[in-house]
């Protein structure tokens, strides 16, 4: 039996759009078991109604399993502890594939590097925004460079944490991809690449008082942020409680404040807002993962 | 008598157009003193036959000294020592414009700080790509928000050397503007974004295997490189030639190769290419300069 601890990932970090990930300290656990049988799901040790020919990890699986010719019959795959909630922008489908390749490496006795990882998940996944850094760990710059997938990783400061707040409400995918528009301003280009590089530097450097102005966007945040309820309005507070930045986590619904110090008072503070509203919102703090997907 | 030292200053380097600049160990030593007859301009200690009142250092000066109502009557302006080539995309005017400004600060006993500088010779210059590494040294990421010039300063890993190419023709700037579309498709965005991004981060990391794609561009080099005669070519051989990046110095028309080891083969080899073409190209090795412009 394979038992593998996958990360949750937020993509889209502020001006960092198709660019710039990172590995959250909530997860999910999948163990997959081969058998004779026809293959089964089960969430949390229970057997499930899901058609195991649609599960996302069954999917991967198998393809990969096809893919080096490996003989099977049937898998009990096993969704442990699902920490990551779906559909919601924080890489519930990158931790599915990841954690079913990291699995097809261990029952073909297969070491996969985390690139091999990387590269067939990327394939599957059709980009690497979450499955770097669910893979590798931490925040990640990654770019495809004639198909070959590149990243960096990005030192964060051990004082910063994550409030992450996920509605009770999905944003349509199409629909968040559909609204950006196709062009943009040279300024609109430009305001992008000096906040990214600004980020990154200030990130390094601490400069706290720089990040504030690093997490600005015009690519993507404007459009999507009406798709997203009260996103304005929560971004709003963030600020005046003293978070550094807001950005919305991959193309929503997840919103995430980052805050450097006071996190007590502030999620204090933020749990008053989201629970005025009419929506429910779930609120976590949370610290980026920096190890990626693990073989437990 | 005031004595300046500014440096070359080179920016729009690679995907980081209108943020990215550095501060060179190429200079211009300023002499400014008040007389009580009208002002004269020297070049090296010899009075030259230059007409003052359009001489960006004297225009800058006496701009500055109006607006804080200093009463004078003129100035000799020694140009000493000035190898900062004109109009060749290495800075000349901000290093002008930011010697100038620090030369009243002093004249006036007052005590600009170095926000000051940049603040009264970015007014002046109408934007901060080189007047910030001009007056703070080293690699820097600028940007204007709500008319505030912020900045983040780039650790530049202490190997990394600058073959400097600077050709006896000029780049007309006016062309060199005029040249670059208005608006840009959304993955030509998201190229720079990405690429700027992983140049601050390969810098921290010293991943030198990644600078190489870090420093490509979609923004303005791919338009800029036709009204820089042989570019392409010097590009390709530089790379041939072990360069972790090439770009265009400013607007044009010097063009700029990174490199980490193997100085003086790459020298010797780009020289060999650079002469043998029909252009006269001038090649200097520098490093960055860290101090910015200093009253010596």
């Amino acid at each position: 039996m394979v038992r593998v601890k996958i990360p949750a990932t937020t993509a889209n970090m502020g001006p960092g759009f198709d660019v710039l990930g990172m590995a959250l300290k909530l997860y999910n656990y999948v163990e997959i078991e081969e058998t004779d049988e026809e293959s089964k799901i089960f969430i949390n040790g229970e057997e499930s109604e899901l058609d195991y020919k649609n599960h996302l990890v069954y999917k991967t699986l198998t393809k990969v399993l096809d893919n080096f010719k490996y003989k099977y019959n049937g898998f009990n795959i096993n969704m442990e502890e699902c920490n990551i909630p779906m559909s919601r922008g924080l890489g519930s489908s990158a931790a599915c594939i990841v954690s079913a390749v990291v699995s097809a490496g261990k029952i073909m006795n297969r070491e996969f590097s985390k690139e091999d990882i990387i590269n067939i998940a990327t394939e599957i996944e059709g980009h690497p925004d979450n499955v770097v850094p669910a893979t590798v760990g931490g925040m990640v710059i990654s770019l495809m460079d004639e198909n070959k997938i590149n990243y960096s990783k990005v030192k964060v400061p051990e004082e910063l944490k994550f409030v992450v707040m996920i509605p009770s409400f999905k944003v349509d995918t199409e629909e968040s991809r559909d609204i950006l528009p196709k062009s943009y301003d040279k300024k609109d280009c430009i305001y992008n690449i000096s906040r990214s590089s600004m980020l990154i530097s200030s990130l390094y450097n601490k400069e706290y008082d720089k990040l504030r102005l690093s997490f600005d966007d015009k690519i993507h945040q404007p459009y999507r942020k009406k798709l997203i309820q009260d996103s304005e309005y929560i971004f709003e507070k963030s600020k005046e409680f003293g978070a550094i930045g807001e950005f919305i986590s991959g193309s929503g619904s997840t919103l995430i404040s980052v805050i450097h110090k006071d996190e007590e008072k502030f999620m204090n503070s933020m749990k008053d807002i989201l629970n005025n509203g009419k929506k429910i919102w779930n609120i976590k703090l949370l610290e980026p993962d920096l190890e990626g997907v693990q073989i437990v």
